[in-house]
């Protein structure tokens, strides 16, 4: 990795931090030079606005939340134990501070901020299209009942997650992302999992 | 009402519009002078700093919102057709713009301001007992299945119906919200409801 590279990641990292707990109107670019050591020039010779830097930013801390989140899952030969250990490893923090990106940005970017708005488009058709995949392996293969719904089952996944995940941080325990994690562990056995006849 | 109070309650609808689109950071008290042509001593004489204003304005969104997400309910005297009711309302607009302030603020309050967090955990705290007050009600009448664990659902209704709204306002269509209340109607149904033996 070259230096200016090098520098553009350091940047993104920092930024992806204080994006993701202050949104994009509490995130100064002070604050990111601050965190950098760079001065302003340093930033905007890798970004063109704060609107592109902060795109940038939140594709890599989705990056981050996404990986984390998929850890595990190809070893798992069993499509309905595969989306059970995708809802689990919500359980683990992702190491990025502030919490859910897609919850973050999602809120946040809803007025006036459309480059930000397609990132967290694109990043939320990413997971459904990802849940999506893996049911409908499950389904040629067995394991997922022939008479779901991918597309409706992977949004019951999607929203219980991020609701779960909204009560837990309003409420600052993780009661209720455990509750909801356990919610929707049964619901994959109860209604996704094809049982052996 | 005295023209003191108007005024308050004028301030308030404007500055309730405003926070809940653009959040806390984004809201400035320029855009509410504007919104109310009031000179700034004239928003400070009603409210003691924007941190105390914000914190007034999310209490009157939540009121708009909860009272319309209540209507039509007390008329219902079968407990799991009154939780369906409940759900059937989010379908329906609040009218405030922004969408949900649960969602807005929660995600808005989560870094540096405990004034704000507070009303939002107050607000959540009262729709999960308005939720759990509903079904154990139905499990004294018969009518909500007695094995039901009324914290756990109430925070599965409230995680199912916020996470749908986070996808609908990603995805810019009522598609997923429309979805997610059919699925949480048929929980209500299929888990809930004590069926006529």
């Amino acid at each position: 990795m070259s230096k200016g590279d090098e520098t553009r990641q350091r940047i993104l990292a920092e930024a992806a931090a204080i994006f993701n707990q202050r949104g994009y109107e509490g995130c100064s670019i002070q604050a990111i030079m601050e965190a950098t050591s760079l001065e302003k020039g340093g930033i905007y010779r890798h970004f063109e606005s704060k609107e592109e830097l902060a795109a940038e930013a939140f594709d890599y801390a989705w990056n981050i939340a996404a990986t984390k989140r998929r850890q595990n899952l190809d070893a798992i030969p069993n499509e309905a134990d595969r989306v059970k250990q995708h809802i689990a490893n919500f359980g683990h923090r992702t190491g990025l501070p502030g919490g859910c990106p897609l919850l973050n940005t999602g809120v946040d970017s809803d007025n006036g901020n459309p480059v930000l708005r397609d990132r967290v488009r694109k990043a939320l058709r990413d997971w459904q299209a990802m849940l999506r995949t893996v049911l409908e392996e499950g389904m040629k293969a067995g394991t997922i009942r022939a008479d779901v719904d991918a597309c409706a089952a992977a949004n019951r996944i999607i929203a219980g997650l991020e609701g779960a995940m909204l009560i837990s941080r309003i409420e600052r325990n993780d009661a209720a992302l455990r509750q909801g994690l356990m919610q929707l562990e049964a619901y994959v056995d109860l209604e996704l999992r094809q049982s052996r006849a």
